[in-house]
């Protein structure tokens, strides 16, 4: 059997029953944002890694080596974000083409550092390798939170609202628009979702403080795909109503002008490294007034259930069930 | 410029320039084989990462999955290894064609599980993705050791004794053996060092627990690059001879027949993953005797002086600068 007719999350369902971690300091392995470990009684420390593959995560006549920069770190921290921690250091590695230009790679590296001191961050070494076919981008990233803090994707009760930190749908619609080489005038209002997402660090750190959600995971492979792996770690099922869920006017238009469905862009668009949580009812008002108050946004956008499924309750109270088997990089369409 | 012009180490300097490592927790950044964090008054934590290109630093018609699995582990334990650590973790990303078997993956994953459990080492996770060309395995590993223990590149003084920790030459005369299609009769003896590195983590540790050697680094790029970055960052320059380096008979028996120079494989080869270091002379019988004791091997091959650069004294005493620069993935030859 090939790996396109498992697909992707098959696949990581494979190494996961396979690669069962063992030691005592292990506390978390496959199956969260981050991999989670004992540091002291009181700290864990956490870590990420991401591969981005030319053509397949990015390509570079949409995207300056700059914005790679930011965004290669940016989707590492935002796994850092998704379990309430602060991010410390990031190893980069990249497999580059020979007739890559030094100024392309000093302006990737210029971008990675502009994040990494956005976030405190340390850029702290890596491999430099050739790459016969295209850029490849690895980075990992280390980070640490208190135990007390911590918010897995599995501690989502029946009964939980459900929330976003930002809106979603825009990064994706901002694909689509490519894709499609339409031209649209709010073209670039779009294209800053792609291209610079800001990791929801200082959300996830005001959630985790508060010590008042759930369940947490960032948006990477869409709503419908995130809150489906925050369920089924859970054991919970969710509503969610599609008019309450937050997304930028921009992305509105673009649908209405070329007669789309937002709620495909805002459910299974992805790439919006928002943060989606779980909250217990209530908790939930001081919850996001710990958010407000400091800035940032809190939407309520559903609930969750006994029942396992995610389903979408649209303005009109028609309830559909929605897939949450999310974007597979592999599988045969 | 390309980085074809500039070169691969060229370009690690261009980086290490540009990113000066921050924070209260990081020792060390770029420079070594790992990045040194601090985690506890005594603790110090280490982190590597390595990606390994198809085509570039491994051809899948000459290596199985399994030991795939194994090396891309081994590597970086022995990034671990050099600085007298114990590895704790590892996280495994992997960019993978569509039509990639999943016996092919299965068979890596068992690979990497072996190598991991010998060192017990935790795989506690990673990134699945596709990749358009080709495998890339991208794999970071975490360890510890302690502050009065871990060795770094840059402890070597003048006087101090080169010592290597097991043999080298025979990964890269399987290579050329390979590159050059050639029956040889003990083929397999000189394919094991290529295809099932052992990283020296057991050398490692009783060298560290001595307290006894003064730097060291792993044999990847050959013993004179190597050696040349224990001299660069210590500011020495040594003396090699030729015929204390220690070589596999079937290394030599190769070389013979095919009329080949068994210096050029042990001391540019590469990929040998034993330990290289440095000793004070009055140790260096305590050193010794400490790893032989315990199984291990210690071989003197030199002396650092004040003099730059490396230079090898042949069995007749003529004493020839060689070059330190390594081999360079980028470099046009």
């Amino acid at each position: 059997m090939k790996i396109s007719d498992s697909g992707e999350f098959g696949f990581i369902d494979r190494i996961r029953k396979k690669l069962i971690p063992h030691g005592v300091n292990v506390i978390k392995g496959i199956g969260d944002d981050c991999a989670v470990f004992r540091s002291s009684k009181e700290q864990l420390r956490l870590l990420t890694t991401d591969m981005l593959v030319e053509n397949v995560h990015f390509r570079l006549d949409w995207m300056n080596p700059h914005p790679m920069g930011r965004k290669s770190l940016a989707v590492n921290l935002s796994d850092i974000a998704a379990m309430g921690g602060r991010p410390s250091a990031a190893l980069i590695s990249l497999g580059v083409p020979a007739e890559t230009d030094l100024d392309f790679l000093d302006s990737f590296y210029d971008g990675l550092k502009s994040m990494a001191s956005e976030f405190d961050v340390s850029l702290a070494g890596g491999d430099t390798v050739r790459s016969p076919h295209g850029l490849v981008i690895c980075v990992a990233v280390d980070g640490e939170v208190s135990e007390s803090e911590i918010l897995y994707r599995s501690g989502a009760r029946p009964g939980d609202l459900v929330f976003l930190t930002g809106m979603v749908g825009s990064a994706a619609a901002f694909l689509d628009l490519e894709n499609h080489n339409r031209e649209y005038e709010w073209q670039a209002e779009l294209r800053k979702y792609h291209l610079d997402p800001r990791p929801h660090i200082k959300e996830g750190r005001i959630i985790a403080e508060s010590k008042l959600a759930s369940a947490m995971i960032d948006v990477s492979d869409g709503v419908a795909a995130d809150l489906g792996h925050i369920c089924r770690e859970s054991n919970v099922g969710a509503v969610v109503e599609s008019e309450k869920i937050p997304t930028d006017p921009a992305l509105l238009e673009y649908c209405h002008q070329f007669d789309l469905d937002e709620s495909e862009f805002a459910l299974h668009g992805g790439e919006d490294y928002v943060l989606l949580g779980t909250v217990a009812e209530d908790k939930a008002a001081s919850l996001e007034s710990a958010l407000v108050s400091a800035g940032c946004a809190f939407h309520a956008i559903g609930v969750t259930d006994m029942q396992g499924g995610i389903k979408l309750k649209s303005a009109d109270g028609r309830i559909t069930e929605i897939d949450s088997s999310g974007y597979d990089h592999f599988k045969r369409r």
